[in-house]
């Protein structure tokens, strides 16, 4: 018999390891439904006529394409395909490819239903087939608000609020909040004569982190940059705190430029609204982010302490729902990813704070008529909320307590002939080994 | 522009759909995390060689197959070939159709680090590409608690208290828990001399329900039962209610059968072990399960007020992982249907009671000062627990009072000039219409 395994990149997610990610999820919805988001579920599978065509060439060449039912090469001519034709003449569904699509698609079918500003978080996984590496995986879960219906940054200012909570409540504290604006982008890029050039110099700016200074260099010379204007450009990448001064310093950079203006106008906003000191906003020019359909404000979280991509990122963005058909509009939104904030987590031991118990008590029972004893005792306490295991067999007590042990179980209760015969029960103390003879009545009070 | 649309047999969850289905997974949630359960989470994907053989061929046709990535025709013959084969030519993994499976994979794949019994709870979609009719879908939640390696019926006594909770807790009355026992089926099925049917005969009596005692009795016919086989077989059919009298007929009934006696035996403890009055079980020898897994104790859950299928079902088996290479591990579980229990509540209006609330109060500004005004006052209420929005825009109070209504909140603030002045607010019940003129500072004094 052939070994069992699961696919590459997708991951079993064991007890403790699912505890902890529950926590950040649970942390995560508290905080989006105190600033009145509300929930949303997607199906897992799309037509591929909503995925494709909306995250880029690559994009939908890392869908996971699920196969028709029933026989579905039968009125296809299998001469002269390839696998890409094919794939599309046998394939009607794929799997979600993130979590923003969706909506929009959603917000279109909706529209009447809906009263706008419409928001709404979204907790699932999605799934891309790219080439499983640490810290990315093909099944992974996107955690996603975002609000439509409205041009107000005041959307982008609670969206700050939000991570400085979200962070504060998992107690990650070193961290940086990037913002740019696409618009300073865009003045940036006009400032040197280049805005037709405008998707190809985001997308090699976006690589900056990775490749530096001199390789972006080399890179914008290859779409036909000269060196004035990459230096120039290069001048314009500020990077400096979110503040009065620095704001006033890139109006000052770009005067007169009219989209510059109003990114300006709208950060200046932002600060005075999200009225926050508790946060570090970090103002990044070279902040590019990949996606084509950002329009306004884009924000990404990077932890300080330790070497890792980003574990959020977002911004607003003019038109999506106009992809399916309704424009006008404007909407805003971030995710969060739960799987390198687990990770940062980890790292840092931030969960040793984070109460794991499955279990608060175990009863043992030594013999049948003990065990029969047990049962409503058990079910008397579950009652007072309460997690409670009766060890399944009447059984020496090595087993039950290697058991309880095994799953980190402060409480036993033990109870044999004597137990039984003066309505006692023993409890012992698993963490101290602490052990007392008391009233079967009694277990609760000794608890607490 | 092609209008939107979702593949068949899938939902969208909207905020109000989506609350609702979370009140019934927290509740269920919460009652196997108070038996000791853990929480266990596979990936949606799994490599088909886990997947097939399993469910039988019928369920092998119903799982949704996952196209390769790349060139994935590249080295196949596309001669001489057809649907059937063709499929696993180019597909190696499929979405799961159930829980039970990647369950029994993952054990054995930990069986090293598993402290037995091995008690998880799993709440994760699962996907079917049967024909989508009412009340059945191709993606749906399940929602399943097992046991595995332990053959203590205490489990099946925990399971029988579950349902009591479960069903308590959700405010479900009118329902019956079906229970038998598969060695009763057996000495019913050995009774007639026609063992070697048993599966055959356990597929068509489990149809009972859907074509009647006539249908049955023709299908038995086909296979070759005589007439006074079937009607001694439904002789054996006993339904009552399970208590200590039944369990002594049954007894009379199978007398000298020594698989009844083993299976009478379990269930004599099942009903001490559960000890629970507040419960309709109906011991129902008709009751059969389609799944092959199953050994001992199988159980159904009907609802008796609205006709409509099983809202959970489940049973022991004794080697589930043996199909992974692990045998002598003897497991048992229950499966909560979500959607049908959904669709249950909803026709009774069970739901009238959940509280549904997404925002507790919104803040209405005038005008842009008194916006300003609000935003602190906002973080301020969220902190003590509140569920705050500011409408993020100043307007005329038609516009927010309209938000307010469609989201149903109770609460609005409205601030303009003259409040701003006074350093009050308007603090306005949206449900009586009253409003009261007070100092910002005591808006949560006048909440409570």
């Amino acid at each position: 018999m052939q070994k069992p395994s699961i696919p590459k990149g997708t991951r079993d997610f064991s007890p403790i390891v699912l505890s902890k990610r529950k926590y950040i999820l649970s942390q995560i919805e508290k905080i989006y439904q105190s600033f009145g988001f509300m929930p949303l579920e997607t199906p897992s599978m799309e037509n591929l006529s909503t995925l494709t065509g909306k995250y880029g060439e690559e994009g939908d060449q890392l869908l996971f394409k699920v196969l028709n039912n029933g026989d579905f090469i039968k009125d296809i001519d299998l001469n002269n395909v390839d696998s890409k034709k094919l794939t599309y003449q046998i394939s009607e569904k794929g799997l979600r490819y993130d979590l923003t699509v969706p909506l929009a698609r959603y917000v279109v079918m909706n529209q009447h239903l809906i009263s706008f500003p419409f928001k709404r978080y979204q907790m699932q996984p999605v799934w891309r087939a790219d080439r499983p590496q640490k810290n990315r995986y093909r099944e992974f879960w996107q955690c996603d608000a975002d609000v439509l219906g409205t041009p107000s940054v005041m959307c982008e200012a609670d969206f700050i609020n939000i991570y400085q909570q979200v962070f504060k409540s998992l107690n990650i504290t070193d961290y940086v909040v990037k913002i740019n604006h696409r618009k300073l982008l865009e003045a940036a890029i006009d400032s040197i004569n280049a805005s037709s050039l405008f998707t190809k110099i985001t997308i090699i700016i976006d690589k900056l982190d990775k490749i530096g200074k001199e390789g972006v260099g080399k890179e914008l010379i290859a779409i036909g940059l000269n060196d004035n204007q990459i230096s120039e450009l290069f001048n314009s990448l500020i990077e400096k705190p979110l503040n009065t001064e620095s704001l006033n310093d890139i109006e000052q950079h770009f005067k007169g430029n009219q989209k510059a203006e109003i990114a300006i106008d709208e950060l200046r906003k932002i600060l005075k609204y999200a009225n926050n000191n508790e946060i570090n906003i970090q103002l990044d020019l070279s902040l590019a982010r990949g996606l084509d359909y950002y329009t306004g404000c884009i924000f990404e979280v990077v932890p300080t302490s330790i070497k890792m991509g980003s574990i959020s990122g977002g911004g607003r963005y003019d038109n999506l729902t106009g992809m399916f058909g309704l424009s006008g509009i404007s909407g805003v939104g971030i995710s969060f990813g739960i799987d390198r904030i687990y990770d940062l987590m980890e790292e840092l031991n931030l969960f040793d704070e984070v109460k794991q118990n499955f279990t608060d008590l175990i009863f043992c029972a030594m013999d049948e008529p003990s065990f029969e004893y047990c049962l409503p005792l058990a079910t008397e306490l579950r009652a007072q909320n309460l997690k409670i295991e009766v060890y399944p067999q009447v059984s020496k007590l090595k087993k039950p307590l290697d058991y309880a042990n095994n799953k980190q179980i402060k409480w036993a209760v033990i109870v044999g002939e004597n137990e039984l015969k003066e309505g006692k029960v023993m409890l012992k103390n698993l963490e101290t080994g602490d052990q007392n003879l008391i009233l079967k009545t009694e277990i609760i009070k000794h608890l607490n």
